[in-house]
């Protein structure tokens, strides 16, 4: 397995450039804050001081995790496909939300405990019917790991447009998730561990004790891959993949919450460079993923206590990345509106 | 001149079917967070659990400011109208956010120092070309006030549509909002005083120690309508009557940044129950705002740390509002898509 390289889109020149555009429309200096700053980044990304959102997809990827049946989910497992299903049939939060933006959908089968059959509208790549569970043995082996992270590269490269978004579905996947937390930034596991789907207080203790003991269990796994092949779920890692592939690709990567970011987290220590194409829409509610975006410096867009996964903070943040992209475009300038400049 | 009465929108068992059908959505309770909120408010003022956003609208209230003669703002005064034709002509930031999400935009003229001829496009209500310089006499006399108020509620009898977003342009409106901030909520003027258009610190306090000897000339005017003809701008005093108005109607209030919180605060000393019928779009970078919307009780739905007027944060937050909306209307129920509910 090939990681794809990825190269800073650091440019002095073209930051300027675009920073003299931003400044030369009809406002005050920085008076549109964050989505000046998400402008720029679009242009380094693209290359350009002419920006462009072209058919932007989200890309949910669904698994389901051995370790739910260590009780560390409010939801029982057949949440997972039943849920998969809800997608498929246009009933999820990420479809009306998607619709509503103008956003490609697309549902991929990463290693859900379920035969959905022949669903034309559901792309297969399932490595295997869920992980196994880590409290035990390793997720998977490494072989699966890289197999689940290929598929995620080629998945992309048949996705057109340059926004993608990432969305999962997997019942157990914030207990992976805080443990790939844990493992890869070494912040305690308490500060990691949150309540997922609406565990109580007892409830996200358990989770964290079958975490802790897990880690004890597999200490040597400590490198990128292998702490993903030993706690992850084969969503997680075909997002890595999937993500280490776009930015290659010089796409926007936009980043959901909790799960979507420690499958960033694990791309970042493959390829820092990745961060660089990465738009984070919002924090989520789920503790941890504040702390998550803090360590990887990232600003997220939107605040709204979204808890939900599927995507659906990458499908609602889609209007401020275009937001961003149309002002630079469609602003008049002081000197076209004949608009006079701030005083000396 | 007659101030419409607004009633408040509590409904204890509205609320309880409004709980109900979120709840009863596919997803962990709970989980869409700010946006579920929103869903149940937008039905409250609605009287419906079937919400609908119909015909946005965004008011765009520009009008002049005498205070402008101290130094008050970092622009000429000659922007405001600029800016008006700016916003007629297409190339201003709130045309494109406001294209981008389907908003209609309604530019008022409420008392711009200019002569804009016969322009179709706009909306005349001048009453006059700016206020007098508050620094040395009211802003304008009580009848003025009165004026104002009733072209607001006039104007907005005229909107169709069910949400109307609000916006102004006046160079020197930061000073007579933070003057109303001030006067009608006790707080030091040092915490209402911001730069504005983008002065620097010693233009900051020239602001302050223009407004503080203001207030102190004008001691006597303590009411909220004394308060808003002595301190207060045409378009400030044009999108309280308007506010007014549309709560009256039951209409979704959009709620921008400071100058548009300040009018929304004299309404609200007039009229408490106002509040329930506001969205407050975002919290803004000019000083004074977040401690602003913290007094009314407010939750900002964006913090992009946009501080550029003309309703741009109304329409940047009609996206949420939509999905808010869709969600409950779209979205399948755990029964319907038949996904299993939380174990016990």
């Amino acid at each position: 397995m090939q990681i794809p390289s990825i190269i800073s889109t650091a440019d002095a020149a073209l930051s300027q450039s675009l920073t003299d555009a931003i400044n030369n429309k009809t406002k005050p200096i920085g008076s549109l804050g964050r989505l000046e700053s998400l402008a720029a980044q679009l242009g380094l990304i693209q290359r350009s001081t002419d920006v462009r959102i072209d058919r932007p997809a989200i890309l949910i990827f669904a698994g389901d995790h051995g370790v739910v049946a260590e009780g560390v989910s409010a939801y029982p497992q057949d949440v997972t496909w039943q849920m998969v299903e809800n997608f498929l049939a246009d009933g999820a939060a990420i479809n009306v939300f998607a619709r509503q933006n103008g956003c490609a959908l697309h549902i991929v089968d990463a290693g859900v405990n379920h035969d959905f059959g022949n669903r034309p509208a559901l792309t297969h790549r399932k490595v295997a019917p869920g992980t196994r569970n880590f409290a035990h043995e390793p997720a998977m082996s490494s072989q699966e790991c890289a197999t689940t992270l290929e598929h995620g590269m080629a998945l992309v490269r048949d996705i057109p447009g340059n926004v993608i978004g990432f969305g999962e579905m997997g019942i157990g996947n914030t207990t992976a998730a805080a443990a790939l937390m844990h493992k890869l930034t070494g912040l305690p596991l308490a500060r990691c561990v949150g309540a997922g789907t609406g565990l109580n207080a007892d409830g996200i203790l358990h989770k964290e004790r079958v975490i802790a003991a897990a880690v004890q269990r597999h200490a040597t796994a400590t490198d990128p891959l292998g702490v993903l092949a030993t706690f992850g779920g084969f969503e997680i890692a075909m997002m890595t993949g999937a993500m280490l592939q776009a930015a290659a690709l010089r796409k926007v990567l936009l980043i959901d919450g909790f799960i979507v970011t420690a499958a960033l987290l694990v791309a970042a220590r493959l390829q820092p460079a990745i961060l660089d194409y990465c738009v984070f829409s919002h924090s989520s509610g789920e503790h941890g993923h504040a702390l998550l975006l803090e360590q990887l410096g990232a600003q997220p867009l939107l605040d709204l206590g979204l808890r939900l996964g599927e995507g659906t903070g990458s499908a609602l943040a889609l209007p401020l990345l275009h937001a961003a992209a149309n002002f630079l475009n469609q602003m008049a300038t002081f000197a076209s509106a004949q608009v006079s400049e701030r005083s000396a």
